[in-house]
């Protein structure tokens, strides 16, 4: 998952929270926070965000009754900001228990955690933990007394390799691991491969809905974004060179051409390249263009995307930032050598300069632009937390046998429901199926609409 | 596979063909045609279609020295058109035999039929056969001394099962059978779910590379032209709604936003509906716009999508069409009753006239507008073409095993061959993976570059 | 004023309608046409008409019992279409008696100007006039005995020049003239310039509403539709190079770049080329791209703007067409050499073919695409119309010394009043300004709402 | 003229500039700003300013040998920032000699100001003047010993206005005034039409290069940019109401369309109206859409667009904010009751919370979004300065009697030269015409190329 900006002021109190005491203003202790005093502006960002939640919120409602996650012991491992919590008050409101760590050690916004400890979520989180205080805080919400978890909420599968690992017995009796992460998922597909992986496992990074928003509708909007809070570049007139033309690439190049950019496009598949030509991109190869470009972009997952070479033939006041999968793409260690010379002109921006005087524009060191200087909005940090609040239920409430001990993509029709629960937020109106037109069509009028190999 | 306006002059002769002395200049007689006479005007047309299919004219050339269809014996039922023939000179070029007959009873160019014939291809079709004259024509392909096909080329499967309910024995000896139409791909799933296909079979209707082009590509042009054509409609600040956001409803309303229409969507599918919404279409049912709209445009697949009853409420002089997969979209028949009046102003334009003096324009009586009242680029049937090309030369020299008794898409591979094939019209240039970013991918460098859910 | 295409039949009756018994069932024989029997089907085009000039027919209901133009005597010489009927009868409905002519010897649609003639206008208008029939017609109108014009409303100013020429009397006492052709005023501003223009005059053609309407929002459509029925050409993934960034080029940029074309623009005026860059087109000379592109298109108004020796170095297969305002922009004479062979593929389609057998695709030869091979809408023609009719009411009407003996502009007020009438077709709602937001804008709350430089 | 962020830190010192002894390097005192020692720092942002206003330089270097400017004694009261040192280093580059003051006493950038009066140029100007500060420092440029200006550089008028009334002699002599602000062009028109302006003077914020930038290519991109920073808001599916459709408007509607909002549009002027329409936007009263929109945005230049009874009709979490030219659009006071609570959440950020909890996020208290939560690229204020410069150098050089004590538009052939400045930075190539073409159009092969009227 990705995350917003923290308001999180981190400068005040070098004291580790784990040699503090803590205890909120009911007496529990069972949690560790940077300051549970913040809770109060936590609160606040979390009623914000629930704004933009709407689809989670009317989740909340519509289940509340029927509580489908009573019972269940949820152990989470998830960046903590206000969205999570949402989601993860709405899983307490469906019945569940539930308790926290992050799964990153700069993300948590301490003031979120603090709100949460303060209703009684165990949360085990700070901005700015020790890789000794991230097992710490993991084991700590597995490990406690007269509670045993049941389901696996996880982000990169840190948490589920630690029960996996150091507690055998309790991974045996868990009911089901919900993974969003691309490595989370592909580490659970290699337990699978070696037939260690003895629970059901729900991979819902590939969810049709939640990569969608993730790469394309997300990524549209974040480009631009990005680009401007650093560098106030004008985006009219530009020459651009984007790097692969997946979801993310459409999404980057379909706003700069709106906004008045020519963008080329490189690609390696011939199917993407042809649909890259349909959309009118000149399909190149980045050296073709190299010398005239002003914004190199890429999104390709690869790396080396981008060499020390390509970099010196860049024109001077070029601009090269990353929006793909790692920071691989953009070869920067190798702008880390002694005649250039790297000036840090802005938070997030480089200047790094030849011999000869030329600056070339290096965004996030390479990392991830929409990441690093962007926010997420909401309503798609929404979609994905809706996303795993009903793969829990899922797989929580499943038959017997539904699900084997393998990893699944989310059911289509849930794939749906999702869809189905955000239309509100754009006032849509969904046309019904009359029994007849179900008949024709040989379609349930509830869905699902499409076959599992539809390419929407 | 849809076809182009055809140039034949249908008005000469009233001899049927099969009553006529047929012979060319090199002195056959095994074909059956309109006009051998015609062979030039119609070599022309055939000339003209190769220069918008250099992929074909390309892999054509590229396997000439090889000829991967030596052996080959293909019957062959399809439109018969310039496009086409160019796809079977090309799998004779390729070292195969064929014989051709016609997949429809109007669609015939007969100068290209003529064309072929002359050439030494036994072509069996004319524009305007009788019912009786279709499956005599398709008899006459398949049943002649001497000579066996080992290879089915299908398109609605009339061919196929033929040949499987007369010629039993020589079914069960066809190495594989090529099908590109919905209904012809439908009948040899059936047939395999009834356990009677002994033969491996290809859907190339479902290849990614052909589904792009048939719907999302063309319809983004044929939708204007279809409408252009039949009603000199302005479209900007048009009110539009557009039954289905699949891929003909998206090009539909990409083409018709893009040029200042307020373009409306209906969907049933939540996840299309929410594309719709993040691509700027408000989603609505069609009673709430009906009285406001100008121009119904129905991309479903579905029956009754308008009624009656929305008809009535329609505004004086709003436009009525469709775009989907057959003509039971707009319920055409509610509208001969005797209190509306008909007018036909001109081909394919019927003015529907209330008792008040309301009039409806209804394009080609609700059937397929693109095809209707448009044309096919050559273009896209390029790609259809090769992609049948290339599902051909797969069945034929697939290794004992690859392919058993049962229906395949085309490989991945193949269906991004067809696409590198058709770059070089775009002066499109694929960047290589390097050995070590190949390695890094874990991908082959020479495809394939996806997995098989990847939904582009 | 442009025309659409015309249903008349031009091939029945061989007599000259000057030669023919003229009289109308009310027993008037104060006209001449090609064959007043056509008069029903002309009605029907003329009603077919009147369902998109609904702004004229409003025009018509909201004046229609003042009677501005009570005493007019207008003699006119436009098109004669459906569309001008539809002029003319609200002219009459609004007090006027009119005597009409074709400014243009092949575009009168005879049924329409049959039922003009039936219900009492004097049209001397038939298709295929010739020369001296054309000043024929022209005379007959202005000069008839107990009728003496007071108004002209001219299209190309060959009826003025007639009346200045011929009728010098009567052209003294004319109160106004309206012109709306770009060389009728032309020859209006020269007889101005020479101290020979006694009347006033109104420019039609340079009003906003008008420009806007013949130029950037008729040409977005009208290329699209013009390749099309003439190439059936796909525009997705096409280099097109457009020679000229006036209304006319941006129309077609936009429209041809929304539908995947890669546009390349060239262009004489920096400030134009400007805007061209701003909105994402590559700003190049036409030899930069002349190898490469798959399709030209002139809107200059200039003079050799494709020369042989480009043509010389186009692409086989390209195509080449005007949308400029004369037919000298593409040197067609260059290419009737003896090396070169034309062959005429449709209407309005030449392939000139190189020694090669490289063919280029010449549309129109070279004149106006839009003219020749697409259709205006009758939107945009109404624009046009009821413009000439409020010109005709405010010069008809104005008090004595408004006008000199000059050439005006229509009054921006007017402009605004013929946009207002236009936009109930959209269903768009005007806000209007309070009395204190006028104060404070410094406007009158009925307009014009903007100074006179303003650009739109 | 409008500033980026400043980096400047005004924080350190408190004495005022004018009680410290101010000397630079070379031992000159005549100058006033904060802090001289910060002219390195000043000395980079100038640098990194040039590299975005190459065309300024080139006009620079292009003119540095001829010196046009030689014996031109400039005051200027302008913003001070790094783009316009730019300015003032190229004129000074020319040849003149030059005094500057703030035109606005919060917009200086203090260390920019130490870099221009480390090289000489005489500044008067700190970040944080009081009003006695801001007049002092005008009168110090103007009234020092030995030296007479001859030539005014104003934005906004104050400079202009105290040299006419303290200085009236001085006044006399001045050659030109070339002005950039509406306001101070206001004022010139005020004067001229009192028969006060005994100097001529141009009016360059009505150019067309200047216009187009700083309205609609600016604001396409800074209402992403302001919305984006302030409010994280994702576009896509958005229900937008923009009220004026104007160059400002145009920009607003086009950008977020391409992002995939829903935009309405609210006119007063049909023939904008007409043009929101065939751009595909519905036109409707405000009223009508307010319940349903998320966002509005203002920008007519009127008053109360926005009134406090729309504002309590909006949805909870919509956001208001201000394109227009001033801020009074949004009835900002009204929202300043009891009942209603301000909750600030981020700089520039507004929650006005209703009675019920409903909340509208208002943006910049309605001040402008693009100068407050946004930033200018370089190259729209490289447009202006490159204006400012040629007008100056018109003015000065003008042969007797070109101009009178009037105020002027900057010559067409100018305002083409900015913009042809201006293309490098595009890579773009403008075709010249032949001597027959510019016969044949009646035009100076070097331009001007269009008439006075002509609407771009």
């Amino acid at each position: 998952m990705c995350f917003s900006a923290s308001y999180t002021d981190s400068s005040d109190d070098e004291t580790s929270p784990r040699d503090k005491t803590q205890i909120n203003s009911k007496g529990s202790s069972d949690f560790c926070v940077k300051n549970i005093k913040q809770n109060e502006f936590g609160r606040r960002e979390i009623e914000i965000a629930e704004q933009d939640m709407s689809a989670l919120i009317s989740l909340r409602k519509r289940a509340q009754s029927e509580k489908p996650l009573a019972g269940a012991k949820i152990v989470g491992c998830t960046h903590i900001t206000a969205q999570t919590a949402v989601l993860i008050e709405t899983l307490v409101a469906l019945g569940a228990q539930c308790r926290w760590t992050a799964c990153n050690i700069y993300s948590t916004q301490n003031e979120v955690a603090a709100a949460l400890s303060e209703t009684g979520v165990a949360v085990f989180a700070w901005k700015g933990e020790s890789e000794d205080d991230f097992w710490w805080c993991i084991d700590r919400c597995v490990n406690t007394e007269g509670w045993q978890p049941n389901m696996i909420l996880d982000d990169g599968g840190d948490l589920t390799h630690w029960v996996y690992k150091k507690y055998p017995n309790v991974f045996k009796k868990i009911r089901g691991i919900v993974e969003e992460s691309v490595t989370g998922v592909h580490r659970l597909y290699q337990l699978s491969k070696a037939g260690k992986l003895c629970v059901p496992a729900m991979n819902v990074n590939d969810s049709v809905t939640k990569q969608k928003f993730d790469n394309l509708y997300c990524c549209r909007e974040s480009i631009l974004d990005g680009l401007k809070r650093t560098t106030d570049v004008m985006f009219g007139g530009k020459q651009v060179v984007i790097c692969g033309y997946g979801e993310v690439g459409k999404g980057c190049c379909a706003a700069l051409k709106a906004l008045g950019a020519i963008v080329y496009v490189t690609e390696i598949d011939p199917i993407c390249a042809l649909q890259a030509c349909m959309d009118g991109f000149r399909v190149v190869k980045l050296n073709e263009v190299i010398r005239q470009v002003d914004i190199i972009i890429t999104c390709t997952g690869n790396k080396n995307v981008v060499t020390r070479d390509q970099l010196d033939r860049m024109k001077n006041g070029s601009i090269v930032c990353n929006m793909g999968h790692s920071n691989t793409e953009i070869d920067v260690a190798s702008l880390r050598t002694p005649e250039l010379t790297w000036e840090r002109v802005r938070s997030q921006v480089d200047h790094v300069i030849w011999p000869d005087g030329k600056r070339v524009i290096l965004l996030a060191e390479g990392r991830l632009l929409n990441l690093s200087c962007s926010t997420v909005p909401t309503f798609v940090l929404s979609i994905t937390a809706t996303t795993q609040a009903l793969a829990l239920i899922e797989l929580y409430n499943a038959p017997e046998g539904r699900y084997k001990q393998d990893v699944y993509l989310l059911p289509k029709k849930m794939d749906e429901y999702v869809a189905s629960l955000h239309l509100t937020t754009f006032d849509a109106h969904l046309t019904e199926l009359t029994d007849d037109q179900a008949k024709y069509l040989g379609l349930n009028k509830n869905g699902p609409f499409k076959p599992n190999y539809y390419r929407y």
